[in-house]
Formats: structure tokens, C-alpha cells, sequence
């Protein structure tokens, strides 16, 4: 079976209304393209700074998740709604809302893994200021098969990219940016392993690259196949990256290099709590 | 604290007296250059092939590992001694054993994840047809850190490879012999993954390649930090490798990007059975 996803690498302002304009727009040409899986980069409505998470947090009955889940209804699509700022009492997570082609919300992924790091020379920012990570290891079920869901640092870990492809997970999507300084030092290199590592789809999206904000998102929107191969990557500008996956590869690869049936479970033990 | 490093990529032969004779030779070189640890490569003995790990196989006590023991205790280095076909009890394994300055066997692995593999239009291999697998995740003391050893396919499973670093590895160092087909798709790719999400350096000891052997070897044995970066490689050809490696490094990398604080230990457990 195959299937077509588009990524939306959108170029995300300080003005929400605006960015949730262009993120339907950008989907609406993904439909176009008969995408059937559309996926937006990580805080897709609201610059990446701690100063404005709490400004832009809707809860998840109000406008963003409104009108992604319009959207995908009215088009007929998986929709992984990037991420946004969600407000739920009193907290604020960075979330991807997941909606199937009714518009029901079918998954939400809170970042578990928030981002603070302090690199000599390189990029600086502590997500735990203003965020509180989620609890959960988010698997959903699709007619084509269980998607994993993590959001950008999330990455970092293979336990939690592991305990996706355990559940099932044929695709991970990954809505995430990454910066000048671990851009280009990390982004291919963790998405092709962790495709590789658990003979996944791995579908990354990213913000595109302003230099007039104040982190400065990597951009490099890619696919990439189970074998561990790059089959789709934007550069750093604002554009829909388009890529049909063979779903039956995915199979073909684990009967080839059965990774994953050849991990000494007797040896080691990874569980989700 | 600075510690150099030789990796010695043999040319294996079907003669093991020559082959130790080479494997003597090249570690007498990375001595010459001032190497406090050498690394040979996987089945550094014997050729890569089924039909020899039984005839080539060697118990603890005989001539291998007593050489390697000697020279190691002559000139005061650890020793990595690549892997041997080991019989035990009328089982062979795929080990490792690893000496330190006064020619003790400080620890040995035997290879936990046997390569048995069938890629279409590409290498074919089973281990298990000759081979029983190890059943130890293998980290042994020295006087610069801890150090994890594993074999080849066994870095294929991020697992044990975090089991290491969580015991206390700084650098983990690997026999492997990939080849034609998973050499030049997956060797970087694996080595720079386990080593930038592990915050270790990480050392990989190929054989050089033999066209004339029935098994390909990729060569380029190589040395990555923990960042990710590839800071030492070689070609296919016969040769030493050579690499000053800064252990206080990884200390800084972990601290500036604190991947192994930041694990979700509430969320996922991983553990030695």
C-alpha cells in the first residue's frame, strides 16, 4: 500500500491569525496534491520563545483545534496538527493534536522531553520555564497503520522512539526544530538512525528558518525510509515537501534485517512504565 | 586527561600464525606511536566465514589470547583483542578479550546479537549456523574511565548500547566487520548515532578489505566523539589508525547537552535482565 504525505514547512510569525492562515493554506495545497497524511512543524500558530507559549496556549476546545479538525474533516485526511501552546488547567504543553479524516482528535502527543540545553558557543533555551512535559508515549491507529508521534527533543531518545516502533508504529512523525547549532550538526543524522534503528517512515517537520526571530529554526522538513535513506528533505525556506511512501517496504525491511525481532529481550528489558 | 588511541585494520588471512603475526606487528606500530589503547578488528584471527570459526577456534588458555596478553604486558597497554572464534565447552563464540597494562584479561564480550541476515540483491550471512551468542553487557575499568565493548551487529541495537553508557561508559569500542552492502548504507550513520546519543567517544575496529575473501569488509574503522563527529577514519586498506581523544569532553558535552540526565525514567524503563 502506498501513501501520500505532505509536510508543511511554514514560515511562523508573531501574529497567530496569520499562522493558522498559512497553515491552512499550506494544507489545502497538500490536498491538492492528493496528500492523505499532512503533518505541521512544532509550534505551528506561536513563535518558538518562552515569552510567548503562555500568550498563545488555547485549551483544546478553542480556535487552532477547531479549525485543524475542520480541515481535516472537510478534506478527508490525517491531520498531525504540528504542535501549539495547549493550555490545560493551568499548565501549558507542547502539544500535537492528531486527527483522523472525520476530524476527530484520534491522539495528542505532549512533549515528554523538554528542551533545555545550553550549548558553549551555540544555541540556549530552557523550555521547563514556561512548559511541563507530558506523560505519555503516543501511538495512533490509522487504516494505514499505527503512526508514532513525538515532538523535537523528544528525538533525542531512542527509548521513546523504540517503544513507538514496539507498539506497532510503521511511521513516527516528528514535528520539531532544531536550530543552526544542532541542525546541522544532528538533524539528518537522528532521523536516519532512528528510522533505520526501528525500520521506520520517519517524517520530520520543521518551521522554516527566520533570521529575524529569535531562534532560528534548521528548516530540512524530511522523510526518510526504513533502510535509513533521506527520500524527501526541503531546504531551509517555506514550502509543502511531498513524498509517496511504500508502505509494503517497511515489511520487506524487517524481514531482510530483522532488527526487530533479533533484540535479546532476554538480555535487556525496555518497558513503558 | 588525554588518552591516544590505535586501531589496527588488518588484513585477515586463512592463516591465523600470520594473522597474529599482523595483528603483533601493527600493535607493536600504535605502541611505537605512543597508543595506550589498541583496538584490532572483529574475528581478527580467522576469516569471517562460517566454514572457519569452527577450525580456527581457540579456548582462553591457549595461543590467541596468550600472545595478546604478552604484548599487552610488554608494552603496558590496554588491549581490545578485536574478536576470535572462542570454543568453550563445545560451544564457539564471537569474543573479545580485553586486557589490561599488566596482561590480565579484565574482561571478555562474547557477541550478543548474532548477524543473521538476508538482504535482497545484497549480503547474506547467518552466525548462527557456527556461532552461540553471549549473554553480557560488557564494561570493564580502566584508569581512563569505563569502557563498553560490544560486536559489530550488536551496535545495531541501541539497547545495549545505552546500557553501556548507563553503567558508566565514556567510550565504547567496537570489532565490526560490515560490509559491501550495510557498510557503505550504515556504518557512519550507526557509529555517529550511538555515539552523539551516548555522549561517548566511540571506536570501531574493521578489518581491512579482501576482495578475495568471501565476505567484503567495509574497512573505515574510525573513531567519532561524542558529539557526532567523525574525528578519525580510515579507507578499506590495510593500516593503523590514530587518534587523540580529550576524555574531558564528554563530560562537557553532558553537561551542555545533558541527553542522559534528561531520560524519562518515570516514563520508560530500561534495564540489564
Amino acid at each position: 500500500m502506498n501513501v501520500k504525505i505532505g509536510v508543511c514547512q511554514l514560515h511562523i510569525t508573531d501574529n497567530k491569525e496569520i499562522n493558522i492562515e498559512r497553515a491552512k493554506n499550506a494544507i489545502m495545497d497538500a490536498v491538492a496534491n492528493d496528500c492523505k497524511i499532512v503533518v505541521l512543524p512544532e509550534m505551528f500558530n506561536c513563535p518558538y520563545e518562552n515569552s510567548y507559549f503562555p500568550k498563545f496556549a488555547e485549551t483544546q476546545s478553542e480556535n487552532t483545534v477547531n479549525v485543524l479538525s475542520k480541515i481535516a474533516k472537510e478534506n478527508k485526511i490525517y491531520l498531525f496538527g504540528g504542535s501549539i501552546p495547549e493550555i490545560d488547567q493551568g499548565k501549558i504543553y507542547n502539544t500535537a493534536f492528531i486527527f483522523d479524516p472525520e476530524g476527530n482528535i484520534i491522539g495528542k502527543h505532549r512533549k515528554v522531553h523538554l528542551f533545555d540545553i545550553d550549548i558553549k558557543d551555540g544555541v540556549r533555551f530552557k523550555e521547563s520555564d514556561t512548559l511541563t512535559p507530558g506523560d505519555e508515549v503516543t501511538v495512533v491507529d490509522t487504516i494505514y497503520g499505527k503512526i508514532g508521534c513525538a515532538i523535537c527533543y523528544d528525538m533525542r531518545f531512542p527509548e521513546l522512539m523504540r517503544l513507538m516502533a514496539l507498539k506497532g508504529a510503521k511511521m513516527i512523525v516528528v514535528p520539531a526544530a532544531f536550530n543552526m547549532t544542532t541542525g546541522p550538526a544532528h538533524w539528518d543524522l537522528t532521523l536516519r538512525a532512528r528510522a533505520l534503528d526501528n525500520q521506520v517512515y520517519y517524517i520530520a517537520a520543521s518551521p522554516a528558518r527566520d533570521t529575524s526571530a529569535s531562534y532560528h529554526a534548521y528548516g530540512h522538513s524530511s522523510v526518510v525510509s526504513p533502510w535509513g535513506e533521506i527520500v524527501a528533505q526541503l531546504d531551509e525556506k517555506p514550502n509543502n515537501l511531498y513524498c509517496e511512501m511504500d508502505l509494503d517496504y517497511v515489511g520487506e525491511i524487517r524481514d531482510q534485517l530483522p532488527l526487530l525481532k533479533h533484540r535479546r529481550t532476554d538480555l535487556y528489558c525496555l518497558k513503558e512504565k
